[in-house]
C-alpha cells in the first residue's frame, strides 16, 4: 500500500463493470474514465481483461487503453489487467504490464465454463506463468494476483466449501503468488461468511499473504461484507465507480460494491483512502453518457455527503 | 424479545415510512399493508403517529387503522405508534394502545423544528407521561419506549455530541423508559461511529438497559451500521419495506433501511427473524399499487436469495 493511505481501493470497472454491459463502451472514453479516476486520488486500476475478442468484444481495444495508461502520467496509481491463462500472461508482457490478475474459482464447475479448464488446471498454468515471469529480465517482471472466484458462493453449484477456498488459496502461494484477491463473483456472501472465510484464510495463510476483498451488491450487502472484512483486517477492495456489473440473469439488481460509496464510508470511519469522493462522483457523468440506459448506483452520489462530514484525507497536497 | 427468534425486526413503514411521501396512502391499503406483515411473521410494527392531522395529514385516519389491528388478530406481534407528547399518549390510551414510542431529538435545534420544544422539555414530558401511565389501571398500562433522534448526525446542526446523546438516554432510563430506540434519523451514521455510540451506551447504562438501532440508507450505510451494531450485541432493529421514508431535500436517495434486505442479511448470517422473506418481497405489491411514482428500494426483491441459500428461521410451523 502507498504511503499517506490506510485503505487500498482497486477500481475494476473498465474491467469487471464493463464486461456485462450492452454495447461497446467507447476507447475514448475508457481513456478519460481512467485519467479521471488517476486524478480523483485512485490507487489502483484494473484497466482490461486479455481475454479474446471474440470471447468479450468489450476487450478488443486492450492494447490502445493499456498504452493509454502508459501515456498518462499515472503517478502512484497500480495499472494492472486481469489474465485466465497462460496467453493473457504473454500479452500483458508484451505490453509491459507492471501487474498481471490471475482468475481462477474455487468451484470446478464456474471453472469448467469460465475459463474452459478444472480449477487444478488453473492452479498449473498459474505456475507456469509464475516461472515465466521469474525467467524475464527484471524490467520485464510483472507483479502477479491470484484472484479466487466464486469463494462465497457460485450461481451454478450453489454453495462451496470454505476448504476448497483454502486449498486454492494455498496452491495460489505455493506458486508464488504476490497477494490474493478474494472475491465474492456475484452477490452471495453476508457478513459472518466474510468473517468466518477471512479468519479461515489468516490463520490458514499466515500474516504475510496479503488479500483484497471484492464484492458484489446483488443483493445489497456488499457495504456490509466491507465493514466485516474492516473488522478482521482486510485493508484492500475492489469496487465499480456507480457499481456496473449487474448480472444479466437479474435485472435490476447491481453489480460490483459501489467505489464512491465504499470510498465514503471508509472516509467517514476516519481511514484515508487518498480518493476525493467529490471528483469520483464528478465521473459518473462519463458512465452516464456512454452508456445510455444503464443504472447507475450508489448512494453518495444522490444524496451528497452529511453535514459536517470530515474526510480522513486531506487533499490539500492534492490540490491542482 | 418472543421465543423462537435471535434478532427482532419492526416495521415503521407505516409510520416513517409513509411520513414523508407525496399523497395520502389509503386507510384500506394501510390495513391491508399491516395484516401481510403479521401475516409474514413481522414481531413488530409501529402502525401510526398520534400527531395533529394538520401536522401531518398522512395520519389523519390513525383511529381506523389502529382499530383495525384490534380487530386483526396480530399474534404476537408488538403493535404500537409514535407519540410526541402528552396528548398523543392520552390518545393512545384512548385508543387501547399496548405500546408508545416517545421521541426526541438529541440536537436541540432539531428538537425545537420537530416537536417544537427543547430536549430538556422533553424530557420532562415524558417524566409526566410515565406518571400518567404508571396511575392507570393494570389493564390500561402500556409499555413505553424512548426515542432518540439525530444520535448520529442532524441535518440542522450537522455532529452531534456522544455525551448528549448519553445524557438524553439517561434522562430516558431515570424516568422509567421500557427500552430505547437509538436513531439514525437522517442518514449520518458510519459502522465505526455505530460501534463507538452503542458502546458507550452499553458501558454507561448497563447491561439491562435494551436498545433498537433505526437506521436510514440515504448513503448506503444502513445494513452496514446493523451488521456494526450486530457486532456489539444489538439485536433488534426498525426497517421499513422497499425503504421507504427518503428526504425531501436529498431527491432520490432511499429512506429507511431495507426491512427485506435487513431480514435476508440476518438470516443468511444465521440469525432467525421468524420472518419469511419470500412474502415480505410480495407486500412491495401493496406499496407499488398506492405510491405510484415513489421508487421502491431494495435488492433482494430484485435478485432473489442465492442459490443454495438457507435461512435460519424455520416457517413449518408458521405455514397456513
Amino acid at each position: 500500500m502507498r504511503d499517506g493511505i490506510d485503505i487500498e481501493f482497486r477500481e475494476v470497472g473498465m474491467r469487471d463493470g464493463l464486461q456485462n454491459t450492452k454495447g461497446f463502451f467507447p476507447t475514448e472514453a475508457k481513456i478519460a474514465w481512467m485519467k479521471a479516476e488517476v486524478a480523483s486520488g485512485m490507487p489502483a486500476i484494473e484497466i482490461c481483461s486479455f481475454v479474446p475478442p471474440k470471447l468479450i468484444p468489450q476487450f478488443k481495444d486492450a492494447v490502445e487503453v493499456v498504452e493509454a495508461t502508459h501515456a498518462t502520467d499515472t503517478g502512484d496509481c497500480i495499472i494492472s489487467a486481469l489474465i485466465p491463462n497462460m496467453k493473457g500472461a504473454e500479452r500483458g508482457v508484451e505490453l509491459g504490464m507492471k501487474k498481471l490478475n490471475f482468475v481462477a474459482s474455487v468451484s470446478e464447475t464456474h471453472n469448467l465454463s469460465n475459463v474452459r479448464r478444472k480449477p487444478e488446471e488453473s492452479v498449473e498454468d498459474f505456475r507456469r506463468i509464475v516461472e515465466m515471469r521469474d525467467a524475464l529480465p527484471d524490467d520485464k517482471k510483472f507483479v502477479i494476483d491470484g484472484g479466487m472466484s466464486t469463494v462465497f458462493g457460485c450461481t451454478l453449484e450453489g454453495n462451496v466449501d470454505p476448504a476448497a477456498a483454502v486449498k486454492l488459496a494455498q496452491q495460489f502461494v505455493e506458486a508464488g503468488a504476490d497477494h490474493l484477491t478474494v472475491c465474492d463473483t456475484v452477490g452471495f456472501a453476508n457478513p459472518k461468511q466474510v468473517r468466518d472465510m477471512f479468519r479461515l484464510l489468516q490463520s490458514e495463510l499466515g500474516p504475510d499473504v496479503t488479500m483484497t476483498a471484492h464484492f458484489h451488491d446483488t443483493r445489497g450487502l456488499a457495504l456490509a461484507n466491507m465493514e466485516a472484512a474492516l473488522d478482521v483486517g482486510i485493508r484492500s477492495f475492489d469496487a465499480c465507480l456507480a457499481g456496473l456489473g449487474g448480472c444479466p440473469w437479474a435485472p435490476g439488481a447491481s453489480g460490483n460494491m459501489v467505489m464512491e460509496d465504499g470510498v465514503f464510508m471508509a472516509e467517514a470511519m476516519g481511514m484515508r483512502t487518498g480518493i476525493d469522493v467529490d471528483k469520483l462522483c464528478s465521473i459518473r457523468e462519463i458512465i452516464a453518457d456512454n452508456l445510455p440506459g444503464e443504472p447507475l448506483h450508489g448512494a453518495i452520489a444522490k444524496a451528497g455527503v452529511p453535514k459536517g462530514h470530515s474526510p480522513a484525507s486531506s487533499f490539500a497536497a492534492a490540490a491542482e
